[in-house]
């Protein structure tokens, strides 16, 4: 995979110090000289002003960041190599052992595994695998490959078709790398048992990054409960454990309708999901009176880009406060954001500030993020986006 | 308790508008006309410049903190009377409903509760009480015969020899406000159980609000650990279920002789304590190459006031930076603040800094805070404190 002369990539002073600093990325403006290669998602060796060597990395073609460091030791020490993809995989997998009770997770995050633009879910023998970086993209059927090798699964579906690809330049594609048919699978988050379709289904199959959340959020929970933006009812059906009934709203019928089957599939009859839009149902509650003891806000990214926050910021606020006036006294409300372009401070700060338009003291119980199989790389704050907030309203 | 007419204290339109806000506590500098009472720690009737009522508050005569806003209803509708704080306490009772397989938790936690200055810790069948406002110093014995009455404790300490009593303009002191004798207790973390004097120990007893954090770094450590500013053991054994062998070390020859005691209380031959200095231990295994597998840092409050932040940041930076350099590859550090004066946003800023510097990449797997029985009060920053982060250097 690697020659035996690596192209070399010479940096900016700037980019230099960053990647030293353990910044992975280096954008195409801090690239002071490119390496001599049109070969897709190549190895390249990366040297400051001087030369002086700083690692390894993936060089792109298109995207605007231009280099991924893989390592910060020479090829002649640590070739990047199949050995070497292999032994981060397999380090990804090992990180995960706390996990192995889990069906559904994620086995490889990326940056933050030190496999950048690579990002691998499990469901079951099915594994969902997205590539963000041409490096990765170059490689994934060797890298579906190994996975088949590491993790007996039947199936590796290749889901690139998430919108990041655009900002690489790769096209979006729905592929299966392994195994043939249907990629149907389930999985379970604590007692309850889910139903994926790989290739069909919205993001990998489900949202993996909220499993530690729907199952907080259900340990914490009772009474009537209301789980807004619902997908495929990773929320309600949590919540139903501990909850006398529960709620749930989903605007895409087809997600509704899987939130109805995964309901049935649990026994949970106490669930009732209902198509519909969450600010159209907060505002009819708000109305008619209808008060619960937990509300969940769990939203889709409202701010996809920096220009268009301060209109996520107020919708953001809309929802939380309209979700408070509908609690109970002593009531629980779990909300998150999954957008990247809003900081954990942002998020928070507009949380308080909609407890104080609901005019009602709020207790911040925890704040929370993505589980474990997401780590967040330091540093690199790109690789940060979950945040959730449990907050009580007395 | 409240009398027919309450003294009325009027505020500046800067402090009515912080008060409307949801902040419960006026600084001395935004009392415009204080009330027309020598009782310590009255009950008044707050008003805006205009005279419109904002609510009933308690009036301190020497704290600089004047008020602390009690309820927004006037005492026609909501008189703050025994049966007031009767209703305000069994609501902070029932809040610690899904914590009551523990027998040590903090049972009231201030203005968080809804009742400012007033902290109870509960250590099996004694509990620890702490007044750190004028209105509550005034009202702790009935406090006390009231907590008798909701939990059947046997004893009261009252722990009002914290430093912060001296900003409040309160003597310090140790009392026994309810039974007789020594006032022994233990209780239990998980499986662990611990001993605490509630007269003699340092804090209330224990430090409670960091037993979810001991629980979670023992789910996820492994191997090798070493715990600095032990204590009385808290974190040390949570550790010891997972890993192979635990380094304790505590200052203090009191706390870590309690330490050693915890340790064979719960039959954990492999936990050693050592009575010594954490930055001479961690430059120590520095220089001789030890490494392990687990580190975890809980350091007392290093930035008491502002004036030192700077100090107490090249303080954790050093901790951080030598603890981050003695972990093996795929090693945890959980890594601690108490410094209120510390935001959490600065705290991960010295942590990613130090990973920086220790030119290792770092995962970020979860931030938390104190236990749900510690929570904190929207809008009012100064009732949050405590900050872990568990982090995976590769």
């Amino acid at each position: 995979m690697a020659p035996k002369a690596l192209p070399t990539a010479r940096v900016s002073p700037k980019g230099a110090k960053s990647l030293r600093r353990g910044n992975p990325w280096l954008y195409r403006t801090e690239l002071a000289e490119p390496p001599a290669t049109d070969a897709r998602g190549a190895v390249v060796a990366v040297v400051d002003a001087q030369g002086n060597p700083i690692g390894q990395a993936f060089y792109a073609q298109r995207s605007p960041l231009a280099l991924r460091l893989l390592t910060r030791r020479p090829h002649a020490e640590e070739p990047v190599d199949e050995a070497f993809l292999r032994r981060r995989l397999e380090a990804a997998l090992a990180r995960r052992a706390p996990l192995k009770h889990r069906d559904g997770l994620r086995l490889v995050h990326g940056e933050a595994d030190l496999l950048p633009g690579l990002f691998v879910d499990r469901y079951g023998a099915g594994l969902s695998l997205q590539t963000l970086s041409e490096g990765m993209d170059a490689r994934k059927e060797l890298v579906a490959k190994m996975l088949v090798e590491l993790t007996g699964a039947t199936h590796v579906v290749c889901r690139d078709d998430a919108s990041g690809r655009d900002f690489e330049g790769l096209k979006r594609e729905v592929t299966l790398l392994h195994g043939a048919g249907e990629a149907r699978f389930t999985y379970h988050e604590g007692e309850n048992r889910f139903e994926v379709d790989l290739l069909g289904d919205m993001k990998t199959g489900a949202f993996l990054d909220q499993v530690d959340n729907h199952l907080r959020a259900g340990e914490l929970a009772r009474g009537e409960a209301l789980d807004l933006f619902s997908y495929h009812g990773g929320f309600a059906l949590a919540l139903s454990r501990t909850c006398d009934t529960v709620l749930a709203v989903e605007q895409d019928a087809k997600a509704a309708e899987r939130a109805r089957e995964n309901a049935a599939r649990n026994g949970r009859s106490h669930v009732t999901v209902e198509t519909g839009n969450a600010f159209d149902v907060l505002r009819r509650f708000a109305d008619s009176g209808r008060r619960f003891d937990t509300v969940v806000l769990d939203p889709p990214g409202l701010a996809k880009r920096r220009e268009g926050l301060a209109t996520a910021l107020r919708a953001y606020h809309e929802l939380n406060l309209r979700a408070l006036k509908c609690l109970k006294p002593e009531g629980l409300l779990v909300t998150c954001s999954c957008s990247g372009k809003l900081t954990r401070e942002a998020f928070e700060e507009m949380v308080i500030s909609a407890a104080e338009d609901a005019r009602r003291p709020v207790q911040i119980l925890e704040r929370r993020g993505a589980g474990l199989d997401h780590p967040v790389l330091a540093g690199l704050p790109e690789t940060e986006y979950l945040k959730a907030l449990y907050v009580r309203a007395l």
